[in-house]
C-alpha cells in the first residue's frame, strides 16, 4: 500500500477481461441512449453531459463501486455524488460547486465517526471548478486526509455559455489537484480499461483523496453533437433522435449485464432517534455547511454547524438546498443582534432569522437562557429537518427552572393577570428587557403580559392571539434583529386577518454602530425604557 | 518586459539605498508601537496580526505604492485592500474571502475600463486562503491576466483558534498561486529589502497577476509573544505595553520619513451622475458579486452584476457586506417564483425579496412589464445605495405605454372606481393574474382595485393605505415568493397599527413541484382563480 500515488498495475485477479470491458463499454452506449431517450420525451435535461461522463458512470457502477442493489439507503453501501447538474444521490442539488462538500462530510462521516470500509464517489463537471467552493472541499479533504474519497473532474471542455476558461487543458486541473494535496491521475475518460485501472490504484492510496482527471467530449457518440458548442442544456432535436440511437446501438455488441461488487459489511450500528445527550462536532463556515449535510446524510450522525450567525450568510446557499433536500442539519448561530456589543455591524447577525424563515419547515429556536438553550439543542437532535438555533452572545440570567417542560412551538408566557392592558412579545435578549418594563410599569400600575416565544417558527399563534384578545388587542413585539422578516412581521402576519389586534413593532432600523451591548439595546430602540414608551403611547390611542 | 517571472535585480535607480531601507525598518516599528498603543486604549483589536506586516505595509505605502496622500479618493492613486481582519479601504469588511474579489473587481476596471496605470495591492492573511472565495478570486484573476493586480499572503502561522492547516509550508501556498495561474515570489516578510525587490519584479511581469508569499511572524518584535498561541485578537497585556514599545522604540535609528511616489496621471474623467442608457456589464455568481462591489467602488463605473435569483443566496455574504459599505452595486436577480416553470424548486427564487429587504436602505425594484423593467434599470443605475431588480421569466404583456413615468416608492393603481370592495397587491407576474381576477369579477358586478406596487422596498404605503381605506380596509397580497419576509408580511407590518385594514397574504407556501408556469402559478394559490376565492371569503366574512 502506497502513501502517495500508487502506480502499480492492477493485479491479474483484479484485472477486467475483454468481455467484460465490452459490457462496460455496452452500459455506457446504454447510458447515453438512455439519456437522449428520458431528454427526448420530457424536453427538457442535459443528454450532453451525460453522455460526456458515460464510460465513467459504467465503470464506477458495474465494476468499481461496491453496494447493494436492491438496498440503495444501506449504510455500508459505498456513496455516489453527482455534483453535475443532473440529479442527486443522497442530497438535492442542480447546483454547482456543493457536491464535493457534501461528499467530504460523508467520507469524514465514513473515515472518522463509523469507521468503515465504504468509499465516497464524487462525479463533477470541469465547469464546477471555477466556484470556490470545490477548492474549500478540496482544501479540506487533503487535510482531513480523505483516502475513502474519490472526485472525478469531468473535463468535456464546454459549459452553458461556450467553452471554459481552461478548455481541454487537462494539465490545469492536474496541477491545482496536486497543489491542494490530492493524488491526481489524468486519464482518458472514453477508455473503460483506463478507468478500472485509476479507480483501483485510488482504492490503495493511503493518507490522500484521489482526483482523477478525466478527458471527455460533450455529446460524445453524437456526430455533429459531440464537441461542438451550443448544445448545453437540450435534448437531441426529435427528428434526428431514432438514427442517433441507432448508430450507438450499432456499437452495442453484447446483452451481458455485470453485477456490482457486494459492500463490505463494517458500518456500526447507529441509532439517532430520541437522543438524550449531544457532544456536537463544530464546524466553521462557507462550504463547512455542505460538509455538515453530508455528515447528516443516511441518518449516520447528527451534525451540528456552528458559527456567527452573520457568517452563516455566506452559506445560505447551502442552507437553502439542505432545506430543499430536508436535511437533519442543526445550525446554531451565536453573536446574533446588537447586543453582540463592540465588534460592530459585519459581526451582528441582524438578518439571521428572515433568512432561516424562507427555509420550508426550518424550525427555528431562540431560546433566552441556559435552561431554555439545552432544551432547544436536545429537541433539535430528535426535530427532523433543519433547524437553527439563534443564541445570545452577554451573559443572560437563569430564568427557568430545571423542571420546565419546552416544546417546539410552544410559547412561554412569563408574566400574566387579568389586569394586563398590553401583550409584550420577546425572544431571546428582550425577553429580559420586557420583564425590567413590566416591572418598572408595575410600579406605576400599569400591566403587561410578557412572552418568551422561544420558537420562531412555528410561531405559536394561539398563545399569541389569546393573549392579544386579553389584553384588549394589543401586541408589541421587541426583537434583536431588522424588522424586515423578523419576528414583528411574523407576527403582523399571523394576526393579519383579525381586525381587533394592532401590532406595535420595535426593531433595529438601521445599521448599528458598535458599542456597549446594553447601550446598544437602548440606540436602536429595543431596550426596556423603549418598551415602556411604547406600551404608554399605545394605552394613549 | 518579461512575459512571465521577472527574476531580474532591481536597476541601481530602483534600488533603495541603506539609508531608505532602515527609515523603512524604522517606519515598521512605528506601525508596530501604533497598533499596540491604538489597541492598548479601546481594549480590543489585532496588534499581532499588525505586527507580522509591518514591514509589508511600510514597503508599500512609502516605497512601491504610487498616491497623493492628501487626497485618497484621487482615481490615479494606487489602491490597498486591506482583506485582513483589520479595517478596509474602499469596501467594509472585516470579513475573510471577500477582499481578493472586491480587488479583482478594481484590477479588472483599471486594465478594461479605465486602462490607466494604477495598480491593485490586496493584502490578505494566510487564515483566508482556507475560504473558497479567495480560490474564485485566483482564478478569475488569471484568467483575466490581471497584471496590474499584486496578493500577498501574510503567512504569519497562526489564527483565531491556533496553528492553521499549512502552518509555515510556504510551498503549499506558492504552489497553489502557480497552480491557479499566478506569478509567484515567496520571501522573508521581514526583510525590507528583499519586499522592495519581490514588489518591483511585480510590476515588470505582464499578463499574469502577481502573489507574494511572505513568511512572516505573528507578533513580531514582542518577546514571548512573537510566533506564540492563543494571542490572536488580544491587545497586549497593559502592564506590559509600555516595556514592549520601549524595547520597539530602541530599534529605531532615524527620525527620517519618506514620501510616497506621485501618481501617474491617465484615468479617464468619469462621470456617471444622470446616465440615460446603460450598457451593463454581465457577471457570473458567487465571488463575482464581490467583483462588482470592486468595479462599483470610487465611482467608476455603474455595476451590474446579473443571475439567476435564487443563485444570489450564494452571494448573501457579499450582498450584506455591500450594503454595509453603502455600495452602489446593481443586482438583477432572474427566474423568480414557480412561474419559471419546469426548472424545479432548486432554480426558483422564493426568498430573494426577503434577502434583499433585511439589506439597509436597498431599493427593490419588482417590474411588472418590459417597460417598467426599462425603467427600472434606469433608475437603479443613478440611485444611490444597492439596487435589486428582480425579474420573471416568462414572457409578460406590455401593460404600461411609452410615456408612463415610473419613480421608486410609488406604486401603479392600474384599476379602480368608487365602488371597488377590495384592494388586490401584486408585483410582477401576479399583476396579469390580479388584472384577469379584476376582469372576471366585474362580469359579476364586484369591484376590485389593483396595484402595481412597482418597487418592494420603499414600500409605497400612502397608496396601500388610502387604497385600503377607499375599499373598506380589504387588503390582498399576492406574489410569487414565500410568504416569509415577503411583500404580504411587508404589507401587513405597514399597516398592522391600523385597526381598521386587514389583510389577506397568498403566497407560495410549500416547496413548489416542477411544471408548466400557469399550472404552478395556479397549483401554489396566486392564480387569478385564487385571486376570486380570496376576495369572495373577505366580502363574506
Amino acid at each position: 500500500m502506497a502513501d502517495a500515488e500508487a502506480s502499480a498495475e492492477l493485479p491479474e485477479e483484479a484485472r477486467p477481461d475483454g468481455g467484460t470491458l465490452q459490457v462496460l463499454r455496452d452500459m455506457a452506449s446504454r447510458l447515453r441512449i438512455h439519456s437522449i431517450r428520458a431528454t427526448c420525451s420530457t424536453s427538457s435535461g442535459h443528454p450532453t453531459s451525460c453522455s460526456s461522463s458515460a464510460e465513467i458512470m459504467s465503470v464506477l457502477f458495474f465494476y468499481i463501486m461496491r453496494y447493494k442493489q436492491s438496498d440503495p439507503e444501506n449504510p455500508d453501501n459505498d456513496r455516489f455524488v453527482l455534483a453535475k447538474r443532473l440529479s442527486f444521490v443522497d442530497v438535492a442539488t442542480g447546483w454547482l460547486g456543493q457536491g464535493l462538500g457534501v461528499a467530504c462530510g460523508m467520507a469524514y462521516t465514513g473515515k472518522y465517526f463509523d469507521r468503515a470500509s465504504y468509499r465516497v464517489f464524487c462525479l463533477m463537471s470541469d465547469g464546477e471548478s471555477s466556484e470556490g467552493s470545490v477548492w474549500e472541499a478540496m482544501a479540506f479533504a487533503s487535510f482531513y486526509s480523505l483516502d475513502n474519497l474519490v472526485a472525478i473532474f469531468d473535463v468535456n471542455r464546454l459549459g452553458h455559455s461556450g467553452a471554459l476558461p481552461a478548455e481541454h487543458c487537462i494539465d490545469i486541473y492536474q496541477r491545482r489537484c496536486e497543489a491542494f494535496g490530492w493524488n491526481t491521475y489524468v486519464v482518458d475518460g472514453r477508455d473503460v480499461e483506463a478507468l478500472c485501472q485509476v479507480f483501483w490504484q485510488a482504492s490503495q492510496v493511503k493518507h490522500k483523496p484521489t482526483a482523477v482527471v478525466a478527458k471527455t467530449f460533450k455529446g460524445r457518440g453524437t456526430p455533429s453533437i459531440e464537441d461542438a458548442e451550443s448544445w448545453h442544456g437540450k435534448p437531441m432535436p426529435r427528428e434526428r433522435a431514432d438514427a442517433i440511437i441507432k448508430l450507438i446501438e450499432s456499437q452495442i455488441e453484447t446483452s451481458r449485464s455485470l453485477d456490482p461488487q457486494l459492500p463490505i459489511e463494517d458500518s456500526p450500528e447507529v441509532n439517532i432517534t430520541d437522543v438524550r445527550m449531544i457532544s456536537p462536532p463544530d464546524y466553521r463556515v462557507g462550504d463547512k455547511v455542505s460538509v455538515a449535510l453530508g455528515c447528516a446524510s443516511r441518518g449516520r450522525t447528527i451534525a451540528f454547524a456552528s458559527t456567527f450567525a452573520a457568517f452563516l450568510t455566506r452559506a445560505f446557499d447551502q442552507i437553502r438546498i439542505g432545506g430543499l433536500s430536508e436535511s437533519n442539519i442543526n445550525i446554531i448561530g451565536s453573536h446574533c443582534g446588537v447586543s453582540v456589543g463592540e465588534d460592530g455591524a459585519s459581526q451582528m447577525a441582524l438578518e439571521d432569522i428572515a433568512m432561516f424563515r424562507t427555509i420550508p419547515k426550518c424550525t427555528i429556536f431562540y431560546p433566552t437562557d441556559a435552561v431554555s438553550t439545552e432544551h432547544a439543542v436536545s429537541l433539535a437532535a430528535n426535530a427532523k429537518g433543519m433547524c437553527f438555533i439563534r443564541t445570545t452572545r452577554p451573559e443572560t440570567m437563569v430564568i427557568y427552572t430545571p423542571q420546565e417542560r419546552f416544546e417546539i412551538g410552544q410559547a412561554k408566557v412569563l408574566r400574566h393577570c387579568v389586569s394586563d392592558k398590553v401583550t409584550v412579545i420577546g425572544a431571546g435578549i428582550t425577553v429580559y428587557e420586557a420583564l425590567a418594563a413590566a416591572d418598572e410599569l408595575l410600579k406605576q400600575d400599569i400591566f403587561i403580559r410578557v412572552i418568551d416565544l422561544f420558537t420562531i417558527k412555528p410561531l405559536d399563534v394561539t398563545t399569541i392571539i389569546s393573549s392579544a384578545k386579553a389584553t384588549e388587542g394589543r401586541i408589541i413585539t421587541v426583537e434583536d434583529h431588522y424588522p424586515q422578516g423578523g419576528i414583528g412581521e411574523a407576527v403582523c402576519a399571523a394576526v393579519s386577518m383579525d381586525p381587533d389586534i394592532q401590532v406595535h413593532s420595535l426593531a433595529v432600523s438601521r445599521v448599528p454602530q458598535s458599542g456597549k451591548s446594553e447601550e446598544l439595546l437602548d440606540m436602536y430602540g429595543i431596550s426596556a425604557r423603549h418598551i415602556i414608551v411604547a406600551v404608554k403611547c399605545m394605552l394613549l390611542n
